[in-house]
């Protein structure tokens, strides 16, 4: 895509033309060219007059920033410094929408998935049937990769769905979203099969109980350093090592920034779309990770994604 | 991924190390590293003495390039130049026998598929049965976004699923594939709903004389460019506009080069695959696109993908 002075050119080629025809909205503005259709003199008329031309050094492999050079003609590329991914940190009234129809989804897709579960069924199934449901129910893509992790391959926070089958005793880790009109969500839960042993228990109840702490504290103006060293002493007082960050922003991508994590001192800011998901591995043995997508308000914050929080353990007759 | 005289690391984050470790298979020549683990005096160990430092210039963003000269510290960074793309032209029999294996289950799901297909299921719908399929018979994942494209959005090569419902009289356009054990299959056919028009069948037989034109033409040794000459010359002679090549190499990747056009000069090999994908498509009707995966032999070629190319009009009673 190039923006200039002059014009507005969505650049691609012959096979998505009529696809990218359709589906502009500002199509008063933006016009699509085949890639193979513009030769240098239409490139030398697109940036004349232009002191710098910008390109997004996050998005522009080095290839394509050398193959730029050559195909534009321009001795003058600077990089844009993330001013795009900046202004989409804080999201508008119709972003927000698109986002909560997203996280509905989302949590429709969890109950159906808890009446849908029965041991004996593989991981993969599970994921591929909350994908369908998804789908079938409005989303228009999924967010990321599914994730539907039991047993010892929940300690793993970005498992891929096995073959593995679901028996009597297993926690199973669910991590997984949508998009509607472009926008994410983002959503983990965990669920108990038979029974929760002592030790998982102890293990939700801490991270559950620090993402309460954090997602209280979550408001317009607070600075997220300050705002999550205490949430870090939570995990060194217990001796649970601290694998990810404690969230991110989110909107066209799934991880957009700022994290919420101690390496950022950045202001939070109203209309901000978050996660918020702490989570602990046990090596081996199991993790759990809870997370919701939530907004950030004035005075505070709300989650999008609602299911319920409580420890669900899900018995069945046939063991 | 550091690989250097002294050591190979592989590098990640401390959410993927259990992971990594689980999944290396060359466990005593690679270790796995967290990111946040190694110190400026790591790499200055690792890259002691290297004279120069290659990157991967189509995978690495201009950002990362910038920061990978602040983090390693060389001086002395150089473009690779698709030294390992050239080096994946042409595949070993291991990776041959992967394709073949993803190749099989994407047979079986147009087999299946064709048993489960019924007027007023939904684009959607049907994309995602076979997904379900390949994902429970053998499938790790899928090699891209299925296509699955009916009536007049078959003329988009790489149209979305939509909620449109399948009728009679329509065509439907599907392009998709899988990948076992990271190796990918890709393969196109087109059905036909009650029955088939005139225009369609005339636009369908030149596509499958085209295939064959193509495909009986490939071997160990022919230049890319004069092989595909004569058959771009046939879409001029029909008035046809080619909106895109003719195929591609494939393993990995699902778009690996060389690709099937007139713009390569390469020689093909023996143990190359490719597709072989010829397509026409009549903006705002339909569109046809017939595609095999196919293994390049000294003498000839061979398709690994071997569902049938005959016309193929399904009949229902209810309409």
């Amino acid at each position: 895509m190039l923006l200039t002075p002059k014009d507005n050119i969505f650049i691609t080629d012959s096979r998505y033309i009529e696809a990218v025809n359709s589906y502009l909205t500002l199509d008063q503005e933006i016009a699509a060219f085949d890639l193979r259709g513009l030769s240098k003199y239409d490139y030398e008329s697109y940036f004349a007059g232009c002191n710098s031309v910008g390109f997004e050094e996050g998005y522009v492999t080095y290839e394509m920033y050398k193959s730029y050079l050559i195909t534009y003609r321009v001795d003058n590329l600077v990089e844009t410094e993330h001013l795009i991914e900046i202004n989409r940190f804080v999201k508008d009234e119709e972003e927000i929408d698109n986002c909560k129809k997203a996280c509905l989804i989302t949590d429709k897709a969890f109950e159906h998935i808890k009446e849908y579960i029965r041991p004996g069924q593989t991981e993969k199934e599970i994921a591929l049937e909350l994908e369908r449901y998804m789908k079938m129910n409005g989303a228009e893509s999924l967010a990321f990769d599914t994730i539907v992790a039991s047993g010892p391959n929940s300690s793993m926070p970005h498992a891929i769905p096995t073959d593995r089958k679901i028996e009597e005793k297993d926690i199973i880790q669910f991590d997984f979203g949508c998009k509607v009109n472009g926008y994410c969500s983002d959503f983990s839960r965990v669920l108990f099969i038979g029974e929760i042993t002592d030790e998982e228990e102890k293990v939700y109840q801490f991270v559950l109980k620090e993402y309460n702490f954090i997602s209280e504290r979550l408001k317009d103006g607070i600075n997220i350093k300050e705002t999550l060293k205490e949430a870090e002493e939570h995990y060194k007082e217990e001796n649970y090592e601290l694998l990810h960050s404690f969230g991110h922003n989110l909107g066209l991508d799934i991880h957009e920034e700022p994290v919420l994590s101690t390496r950022y001192e950045t202001k939070l800011k109203k209309n901000m779309l978050l996660t918020v998901e702490p989570g602990v591995y046990i090596p081996g043995k199991f993790g759990i990770r809870i997370e919701d997508t939530i907004l950030i308000n004035k005075d505070g914050s709300n989650s999008l994604t609602k299911s319920a929080k409580a420890i669900t353990v899900l018995k069945y007759n046939n063991f």
